[in-house]
């Protein structure tokens, strides 16, 4: 089975990625995290991860996913361009596309926003003046899915992930966190 | 600030730490993660991390509370008699102790839960079997906190973290995952 690459760079937001990770997990979707470089990388509440690979060595034919967290400040990001172009050179239409928070800046740098409906964790105000995203496909829901791309606030976090799951077809409890 | 020390052991269960290290962040509570060893640890969902010390090299003057994730297969656990040293050790009545899952096992196992109400993510036909649980003292509830010492299931790891977070008195928004 093809795997979900997770992208992981300096601050990420773990609980974003968290519910996600356990969905994959429940339907046994094998993933492989990626980094920016093979350096350790801390997240916004202080866990400090390895990847298993990074945007310069990860094998696009062994990957038909990709999960992107939120990062507590998007701006440390905007000189990256290597991340952009693999965003771009994977994001095809074929690729299933989550965008958590303040990442789907990311998918916008990339082009993949274009034409689509979207949400993001940033104030509405701000996305004219950062100058990447269409502001009239913009919407104010928790979670939108358009065709293959998924995006979502961070506090929509656990649908997020159920709608990631769905997506991939995979067979998982959608209902998991409300049992005792 | 003391510092809460989080315990990470191979299959972790991420996203049940996850919510209670966000709103630790947010209380600016200081962190320090600890593995058996200095080796990197993978958890259930995939996500390899490194500890920032051990439990034989953190200094328990250095902290006030102890955060002890889940484990997928808690098993694999019950011989590692120096992590239960090191529970038992930190664990006195001045210190905030928050496990989540199938991890309050290693309370029992430390004798912390001794007349103590607790919940565990265990079945409680088998509680009797594992022979450290006080079955008497088992509740059905989702998050338990009796004293010094918060149990919960995995389900209730939102809630779990908002509790953790109340017992350190720390500022954070109880509310945050209910916005937009």
């Amino acid at each position: 089975m093809k795997k979900t690459a997770v992208l992981l760079y300096p601050q990420f937001s773990e609980y974003e990625l968290s519910v996600a990770l356990l969905i994959l997990m429940q339907g046994n979707k094998p993933i492989v995290t990626v980094g920016l470089n093979d350096q350790p990388i801390k997240g916004e509440s202080g866990l400090t991860c390895f990847p298993d690979t990074t945007i310069h060595d990860v094998c696009k034919h062994e990957i038909d996913s990709l999960l992107i967290p939120g990062c507590m400040d998007i701006g440390t990001l905007i000189h990256e361009q290597d991340l952009f172009n693999f965003i771009k050179y994977v994001g095809t239409e074929q690729t299933i596309i989550a965008s958590i928070s303040s990442s789907p800046y990311l998918l916008a740098r990339a082009g993949l926003l274009k034409g689509r409906k979207y949400t993001v964790g940033l104030p509405f105000e701000k996305l004219g003046e950062i100058g990447v995203f269409e502001t009239e496909n913009y919407s104010e829901r928790v979670v939108v899915q358009d065709g293959n791309i998924i995006t979502a606030r961070g506090s929509g976090f656990i649908r997020f992930g159920v709608c990631l799951g769905k997506a991939l077809k995979l067979d998982f409890d959608e209902n998991w966190y409300l049992e005792d």
